[in-house]
């Protein structure tokens, strides 16, 4: 059988944190079969073998590497560890879906990507916001045009917990904030600038407020911590319009579209401007209620077994990661801007 | 009759967007009368003269200063003027309470206090944010302790409106969140950094993005905007024990206290760390619900009478219009960091 | 001059609690002059002169009957006294407005409806909620049949504090409810029950449930308490294709539309049904800001200037009181069920 | 091996709408083994077998009944099936617990309770709110005394969704209600009343209000409704000191203290009553996180282990129904109280 007529054979790599929800969704839909789960730590695949009791684990990455019954892996691993499992993966001809960040620098993203073309296989980032039928919503209404020009828009993502002591807040959560960015904006950043702060390891900051400058005056701004009181996950975008809160913890309605916005008017003869504010009806859509998740790990057996670029692939995880370097640089130039060359 | 036996005869100068809070409450406490309303706009005067019907109106400000019966002088006109109905008020003799921000630049603030001293008259800046119950029991609690170590804090104030065309959004919005940290925090900024951007008016910032570190460590970000879907004044304050939320225009409680935080924990040995995320009860204080306003202008009052400070006087307004200064040079020189030099 | 020609001369009876609130709109609409003052407190009154200082005060009811220079008395007194204060009133030739509930029985409501007709005045009650935009909406769209068929609504006026020890909470909060109710279904209830609960002052109920069954099956339950942790205004109103729920405190949109509902779909052959629950968009319209209480006493002064009768007149207060003894009549009867019998 | 050495051997009896959290909980906990799962729908078991494919499916309940290696049955099948199956497992000798409402009249649950005692099974009814943490917590500062005296509760339990055409909204939604009240006030109500409307299906309410009687005045109230724009799970507890909001559906704290209350207090001499409300701090809890039908799950194979009798046992099953069968004949009766005969 070839991987048209049955379900794709897929490996989850890393079964801590959020390979868990990885496995549920590669175990229930009819896609892919959840053949093998391996991790380092025998305690998590010992749960991993209750959950799915047909599904071969392993603490011995190689043997998923040979192993000529899987077609895919899946990895859930620590960030550090993304570029030498990624390769060796691709390298024993694997599809590849690796979680975000794709890899700790842009150079190994390079890597993945060339290997991934030469060996002809799929490579995939988990930016999972990109199959969240909320943000697709708001793409679509900055497409048709509703938002008017778009101003500026603001992304907190905070929360306490899952402190990190080996990638810090920006490689760890704002992945998903600049992910969601250039697929709203179809464009990369001219410049990022960072701040951040330290608290609870050297080195390792707990919180930090990011500026990016996208052409055409638009800016962004992220705010990521994990030293925070509330579980916060809100973007909200202005433009000239209306304006969009996207809360992705609220629970009646997490798009807001606020038909509200701030006019210039010339006053005729002066040379003067008047603003007229402008505030109508809010909109609470009626989203579809599909798992993101669910639709990542559709999208990648689709894309494996049509031989499909994915729509978050090895060069969309590139621009992430290209963004997080300028971040990190700023960071360490206290907040200095970082321009992009352009190429 | 000295002032010690009669309310003080204040005079409002500039009774448009904020000036009739004022006019209430200076008319209603019984330690002032409005005695005079001057605003160049007749219209104006003419509703002020609806509700306060005993109250002299004028266009003429010259007249207020010359009148002997008028013991201070309010001003809540735009920020540019400050300085020079300040400056004529002083040099009248007249005790003077001026709007935040104080001046547009420090040589006016620094000019202002010099010749309040000269004249040994009570010059106070509206930072009435510091007459708050809500901001005076968080600086209470940090004062007790018990937040812990502070780690940082971060304060959004955005909203849809008032759009300003001769000062951008970090003059007009970020004095109030200002002034709370130098209060909170007892101490001013080493160095400030400001993003902004321009959509309405050329030159003119609609939304900005500040950071500011304070000794210690101790991050402080402040967003402003009058382009925003919603009406939000919330300020986070992180510890190491307990973390506060104070939102102004919440319903229910405007502070919220999580005793929440992660403690840094030495493994014996090993020389490594572990952190262990603590989250316990969520407090909301029963606090006073007097009007900051009516407070404000009832400790102008009470400095006048009995020759004190004010605890917003024109130094408070002096420091936050340097770190303004600051962050404006930040803002035009694409987000540098100004460091403050040691006096 | 007469009254088309100048504003309205009101003399205010009843200074405390909601009266305040009645002064400000009388005093700043340019309909209506407030005359005069009247309550039987002297500190009260004060507290009128010192923000009202050209209107007239008095403790002497009669006076301001006397006075031919007072077209109308506004009544915000504790309800036991409206009939006999109203009555006065009118029989000197005075247009009457009178707080919620009109009179503490009906007969007492229909002995002043028949008086201001022999008198050829204006008799109006302070139904205050048929003159808010967000009630006025929602008229609207069931009238446009936007919500289906009407099954039922429900409203909940809870808050803490206002205990009262001589009318309970039926006949204290819940004026507003029925009122909302007979303006929404512009009809009269067949049926009415009430439960109650006495806790704090023998006889008076502190919490009432109240059913109320109108034509066509439509139920309304109405939660009125002055014990309750959080203040609830919060009326929920269930039709075939929409639901509306109107929060008159929240924050952000006090009317929300929900595109939901419940069909019934015969199944062809098996006389069986199939429920579909459709659940589409939310939309919270844009309303106008106007107070209204101002809208009321504007009301009331058209009223009188063009021989209107008012939206809330003396039947309107009629048939609020007639609810109001049948649920009376129900909590003395233990919950019993008193229908109305057909005129 | 006993039962005391291995996990129970359960067999799950429907598998729609409830019983997939039952299967998920009894394959999880390791005190109980999911053996078997039956039900009517083959796709529904398909459904499981994909989830736990170890795990026997069946159509044939009486197999399950015969199987001597299944220890006991949970019973998760339209209520009007519960009576039929329970008695058959209780007589074939296994251990029984049954979803909520444990039968559809009383003489039923009677015929169960005695059928349990003469087999010496265990018979339990899934009241899962007695395992929930918050109600746990709520009846824990209600015996000690934090509320005060107990005034009045008051539940809201509605959503869209979930129509049924066989059992009315009081049957299927207020079982929840009316056991937490039973566990929180440790006593029965005197009487009960309910009013109800049908728009649906001919016969069977979709909103159904209920008042219920509590010995020493204590009022409570419930309404539930599967018509309802929102998602609402809410019970309010009203105490002389204090009072308390359970909010199941909230994000922040499902319980929240208000130190609230109203005060009676007699004027020396005068024979009058003067109130004085007090309102304090608002305290959210931290709350253990289980879920509380996995406590459940527990407590139902800890009873078989140990012999003991379960917290909601057949009895507490047979309270329920019983107060569900006077609101029933209320409803009946066009709302009038029933009161309960002494034992």
């Amino acid at each position: 059988m070839t991987v048209s007529e049955r379900p794709i054979r897929v490996a989850l790599v890393g079964c801590g944190y959020w390979g868990p929800n990885l496995a549920r969704n590669l175990h229930q839909i009819p896609e892919t079969e959840l053949t093998a789960c391996c991790d380092v730590n025998e305690q998590t695949l010992e749960k991993m073998g209750r959950l799915y009791p047909n599904t071969h684990l392993t603490t011995d990455f190689a043997s998923i590497c040979r192993d000529q019954a899987i077609d895919a892996v899946v990895i859930a691993t620590p960030p550090r560890t993304h570029h030498a499992l990624a390769k060796a993966a691709l390298e024993s001809g694997k599809h590849v879906l690796v979680e975000k960040p794709l890899t700790l620098n842009s150079r190994d993203a390079e890597d993945l990507i060339g290997l991934a073309e030469a060996q002809n296989r799929v490579l995939m980032v988990g930016h999972v916001f990109q199959y969240n039928p909320a943000v697709r919503y708001i793409k679509q209404i900055i497409e048709e045009g509703k938002l008017g020009e778009l101003y500026y828009l603001y992304s907190t993502r905070v929360n306490l917990g899952r402190v990190q002591s080996d990638i810090n807040a920006l490689w760890s959560i704002a992945p998903h904030d600049i992910s969601i960015l250039l697929y709203l904006l179809e464009t990369e950043p001219e410049w990022v600038s960072a701040r951040g702060a330290t608290y609870l390891t050297d080195g390792i900051e707990d919180v930090v407020f990011i500026n990016l400058g996208f052409p055409g005056g638009i800016l962004a701004h992220v705010h990521v911590s994990w030293l925070d009181p509330s579980k916060v996950r809100r973007m909200t975008i202005v433009g000239s319009k209306q304006m969009v809160v996207y809360d992705d913890v609220a629970d009646e309605g997490k798009v807001k579209l606020y038909e509200k916005g701030v006019y210039r008017k010339e006053e005729p003869g002066f040379g003067e401007f008047q603003y007229r504010v402008h505030s109508g009806m809010i909109t609470i859509p009626r989203l579809e209620m599909t798992e993101p998740l669910r639709a990542e790990c559709q999208h990648f057996a689709t894309c494996i077994r049509e031989g499909q670029q994915p729509e978050t692939d090895g060069l969309n995880g590139l621009q992430v990661v290209r963004i997080l370097e300028a971040a990190q640089e700023s960071l360490e130039r206290g907040g200095a801007a970082i321009t992009f060359s352009l190429p």
